[in-house]
């Protein structure tokens, strides 16, 4: 296994102002360097105190980029329905230039309501735009003269500066919901899967991981197919801290969400079927539950080592790990000590291979 | 007056690498922080060895920003036309949040016929996208539930996020063609002035600075203008080095622009009267009338002083200069030179006020 960490702020200027929520963050990429993680990773979202501190998660990446040398730096993801292709191609060719190839490229469709309606994009487009970005995005990265006729954009010949530096082009991974359609076509197409654990149940997400591993074998790829998942993590010495900690801080997440999702209480698209009960997202699983089936990374060292243990024994040790160590409702002094105690304590002990 | 440094990298993958030109360019970076340099800027132009390892230039600023933590941060500028207003509020706002309040917005129409194509933008409407995009993202930096209604975009009520440090907002420049209109319209709504010399006569230069300073003092703001002068610089100890070295980097910048704008040999738009003649440019002016007319910051330091005061007198001593020393055809060590006479031969000798 491999870990990284991922900033997903829910906090808001009330909570934690903007200036000092990013010069935590930028503290703890530098532990990230120092500690020999693997990644950085930054969301894109808007508008509310659900990821809204990072609408361009390239801004952040190249402010990582600037002061680091090693880890490297992933979106996670960033949305193609809302920027030309010429210009997500060409911001994170830059990332890529700047950081000496250290881009991972999460790539996803987006499914707040009030974002599409923002940007004047239809929902019901949302998978079409997706499909079209990524393939346009490639095609900028890897084809001089490049031309695009596509139903959103059409371009060309035209040929990106900079060009990327990762031969053939960045690795690319597709943030995916819950479709198994999206997981297979992922993997068919050479797209590395980035997920979160927290949406779906232990079998939903053993059954995701398993289609991916054999629809990518059977795509006959050169490289080895590459598996993100997202855990909340918070870590102290004493289990009980880690507990009441990690249960503040999985609370205020929940309040987020469910704010972030209220206009799904009076939105359908056939484009996402179900997710109108998004509004009522928070009332579902307990946080005992979600401990249970080792969705938070919560506890002492010894606990959290028994759920990576666990979590490899069910998902394969290949995979690798993005942890949300500071959401910002807690002291970045929790995010710090987690980190420290992630590598003195728990890697080293790992069965499976630590970072 | 003040001195910063403008980054406008003419080479292209044969002339120089791009994570060459980023190294080189984040070096330069550090020395202007270290040395007290007020700025520095990166341009925003795609596919042509004519800026176009920046198509972002948020992306390389906010790699420069989590290395520095006094130097202000540039635009030089950044294209309205080519994004959503929301996306472009939104990543200049993060970028001052996480440089605490160190952006200078200069938005520009752009006017090269390839990239207005790529995007899919029709040249006659730039100056009305230029226009709306500027006032959509002053409206979403200074506005909670900002709702806009116009001709290219209809957004709200939204609160955009991060709400940017500065107050109101972060100094917004218009980098201004030729128009006198664009420059009297720029100084009555308050944005500032960034200009390039070398694109105009020194009467033309200097009826345009009157112009805005005039506009300006009758519209009563409650600060001061600032106007921006773009300037090529190359300075060493000796003399002649710095004319040949000077003169060979003219070259090389003027052959880059050749290149970009040749297809304004086939383009003609009536919202850009006579620019089809830019696709003679640099067969027009030589190196030694420039020289001449101080448009080239090139020479000793002795020479160099001169030229600044000469410049002083002829526009006021309260212009800040953008000095271009790294084109990315000459050695970094040549840039590093020049960086470093000005501020050890040339500032604290200058009868006006020096950075
Ligand atoms: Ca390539
Ligand atoms: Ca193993
Ligand atoms: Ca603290
Ligand atoms: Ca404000
Ligand atoms: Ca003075
Ligand atoms: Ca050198």
């Amino acid at each position: 296994m491999k870990f990284g960490i991922v900033f997903f702020p829910t906090v808001g200027p009330r909570d934690k102002p903007a200036p000092q929520y990013f010069d935590e963050a930028l503290r703890l990429v530098d532990l990230a360097e120092e500690l020999g993680f693997d990644h950085v990773k930054m969301v894109e979202h808007y508008f509310f105190p659900y990821g809204g501190y990072s609408p361009d998660p390239v801004t952040f990446l190249a402010a990582a980029a600037g002061r680091t040398r090693r880890v490297r730096l992933g979106t996670s993801a960033t949305i193609p329905a809302f920027v030309h292709p010429v210009k997500l191609a060409g911001k994170l060719a830059m990332l890529d230039n700047i950081s000496h190839g250290r881009v991972d490229a999460a790539f996803g469709r987006a499914f707040l309501p009030d974002e599409f309606a923002a940007f004047g994009i239809p929902m019901d487009e949302s998978r079409d735009r997706f499909t079209e970005g990524v393939e346009a995005v490639k095609l900028l990265w890897t084809t001089p003269d490049a031309v695009w006729e596509g139903r959103f954009h059409r371009f060309g010949p035209v040929t990106l500066l900079p060009r990327p530096v990762q031969e053939p082009h960045p690795p690319v991974f597709v943030t995916s919901a819950r479709s198994l359609d999206s997981v297979a076509a992922a993997a068919a197409a050479g797209h590395h899967l980035q997920t979160v654990p927290n949406a779906m149940t232990v079998p939903e997400l053993r059954e995701r991981v398993d289609l991916f591993r054999t629809e990518w074998a059977s795509a006959g790829h050169a490289e080895p197919g590459r598996i993100h998942l997202t855990f909340p993590c918070l870590v102290a010495a004493d289990a009980q801290e880690a507990a009441r900690k990690g249960g503040f801080d999985e609370e205020r997440n929940n309040a987020a969400i469910s704010l972030a999702v209220r206009s799904w209480g009076s939105t359908t698209s056939t484009a996402y079927p179900g997710y109108e009960k998004l509004a009522n997202i928070g009332r579902g699983v307990s946080f005992e539950d979600k401990l249970a089936d080792d969705k938070l990374l919560v506890g002492s060292p010894d606990e959290v080592r028994a759920r990576l243990e666990r979590i490899a024994e069910s998902y394969g040790d290949d995979i690798t790990l993005s942890l949300g160590v500071h959401s910002g409702h807690l002291s970045v002094d929790d995010a710090v000590t987690t980190l420290r105690l992630l590598a003195d304590e728990v890697f080293p002990k790992l069965a499976h291979d630590g970072a």
